[in-house]
């Protein structure tokens, strides 16, 4: 066969071969000094990857579970949380958040719409019982982010003690994202995006507010993150750990250590930039106003998406992403994530043009 | 570095070389009749694996999560279960069912120790709002086996309604296990056991009765077990699958089929009473009364048993499990599963001799 096409979907994608080969790694048993060795540095290289000197950790599961998960052991039943609803994913955090009996507050914009900080702002003074809130950093159906610094510093003005729980799955590795300096408490990841790793993992950070708020059941509960939490300030997993995954994961850690963060938010930043540009100049434009540099939804006119993403797949072999739901036909998204850089958007962009010449020719 | 060690531990377990291959298959989308096709095939492969005829499917966590996730998602708060505890797992179980306000039935004998089918049956007699029972094929912390076809069939007829939940997690695979014969609704196993994969993904089967308790959330529900199963039916997935466990799982699969399941079986057994019959030639004693053949827990009399797993792996490379919660340091426990077959056995028993001729010498 061929080359196999590459993955320019935002999460999963392409895996390089770098971690493809840690995942060969032999696995060792997990109640072992080895083993306790290992996460700790794994844990180590999250702080770096949060920017946070807080505790960090990891759990099976998909982002989706990675953000349940937090909002079920962080909240109870009862509490106030405002949810910022402005796509797919965030959606899904408002009713995740009523199914747990929380009292949300849903703060809706059209989907691919700036939230506006001064709003939130409005809202967090006009609550005074408000004591959490879920933020979904970059929104992986529309690439739309928030001005999170500055939603993070309003909230937190209007109320000292609000959790901050983040929803980082397409943010963190790409965006600049500093966990301590804006003040979130909960942080989560996961491993398809830009840790470039197969799919499974949930990464964390939490702040002493967020830990404080965790609560025992009893050790045996997985889906309470205060065991995850407890045992990894031992450096330790409190169930048999995906080990792997664990290895793909801290490959790619590594290598942001070595490469330094600043180096992969700039990659993102320029890939974006280079596809941007020449969209424009094919007559495309980008689906939301307020766009971040880890993925691109975008539409071209008059263009039959489906059939342009079917075009750069067969002759290009580069795999595009659809619209979800309300968005499915009407927008396509590219990753600006590890692989996805500038040469591949060059390819890319390549493709789209061929496409679009073609289409004129048979017209 | 030389060979890495060997796992001999009851999982996690060595991974062997055509499995680590699969997980370098490029990582295609999940939105894709690409994927659609390979999650059938994996899915009709699970359902040889169970022996059943009903629905099969997977999700991301470690066996831990699978029963949880099942138990969750199957019973309702305040309904009556029986949970039969004589271990580590089980008594987990039975923990669980309390956190999840189940009107928790325990039938609690000495870990290690049989559990006796006229005793259930006489329970299930005596309860007649009994709707549901959590029964452990095979305890891993102490390697008893239940008689899983007498106790299924002896609730069944007290209880035609029952809902028989099975953690076959040491089980599936390794012993013979038939889901729809015996009349179970709801089996679980885990990656890292006889599946031969790393840890992080969890493989169900679900007779009618038990797809028929599923009740929908809202399809974002990650903790649901009702939409892994729904998708599963569509084969599709809610969430990004981990692919590449998927790949993995996928191949160890195809490898059983090619072999058939007697095979596996019986290489289980043959490893297992290899190692037993030379134990009891070196004056061991397997720990429980009622044995299965996926792993062997026992004990050497007077013998520092830390100190022997410390001798065989480090002058044979052969790494045991200790002992968990209240049986730490009493009991070592053996893998009969895939690569630790009857030449591992010999192996190790070689090195269990070593250390015990060592020991008369020095002292």
């Amino acid at each position: 066969m061929s080359t196999p096409p590459f993955l320019l979907s935002p999460g999963p994608v392409t895996i390089p071969d770098f971690v493809l080969e840690a995942l060969h790694r032999p696995v060792i048993h997990h109640r072992t000094k080895a083993f306790e060795s290992f996460y700790e540095t794994l844990c180590r290289r999250l702080q770096y990857l949060f920017q946070t000197e807080s505790l960090t950790g990891t759990f099976p599961g998909s982002g989706t579970y990675g953000v349940e998960m937090a909002m079920r052991s962080l909240f109870r039943s009862g509490e106030q949380v405002l949810i910022l609803n402005n796509g797919k994913f965030s959606e899904r955090w408002v009713q995740y958040g009523q199914l747990l009996g929380l009292q949300v507050l849903e703060l809706k914009v059209a989907w691919g719409k700036r939230i506006d900080v001064e709003q939130v702002q409005h809202i967090a003074q006009e609550y005074p019982t408000l004591t959490g809130v879920v933020l979904t950093h970059s929104e992986t159906s529309t690439g739309a982010v928030i001005d999170l610094e500055e939603m993070a510093d309003a909230l937190r003005r209007a109320h000292p003690e609000i959790c901050i729980l983040v929803d980082a799955i397409t943010s963190v590795g790409s965006l600049p994202y500093y966990h301590d300096e804006w003040g979130i408490d909960a942080s989560i990841v996961a491993s398809q995006k830009a840790l470039l790793n197969p799919a499974g993992l949930v990464a964390f950070a939490l702040s002493t507010r967020a830990e404080a708020r965790l609560s025992p059941t009893f050790g045996g509960d997985f889906a309470n993150l205060h065991n995850f939490a407890a045992q990894a300030r031992l450096n330790s997993y409190p169930f048999t750990p995906p080990l792997t995954l664990l290895y793909g994961v801290n490959a790619a850690l590594q290598r942001m250590e070595d490469e330094t963060l600043p180096v992969w938010w700039q990659r993102s930043q320029d890939s974006a930039r280079t596809f941007r540009e020449g969209l424009a100049q094919l007559g495309g434009q980008v689906f939301t106003d307020h766009p971040g540099h880890s993925l691109t939804a975008f539409t071209i006119p008059e263009v039959d998406l489906t059939e342009l993403q079917q075009h750069v797949e067969n002759t290009h072999g580069l795999v595009l992403a659809g619209g979800q739901g309300r968005l499915h036909g009407n927008i396509l998204r590219v990753s600006h994530m590890g692989g996805a850089d500038v040469a591949r958007m060059k390819q890319l962009l390549a493709g789209i043009q061929a496409y679009l010449v073609g289409r004129v020719r048979s017209s």
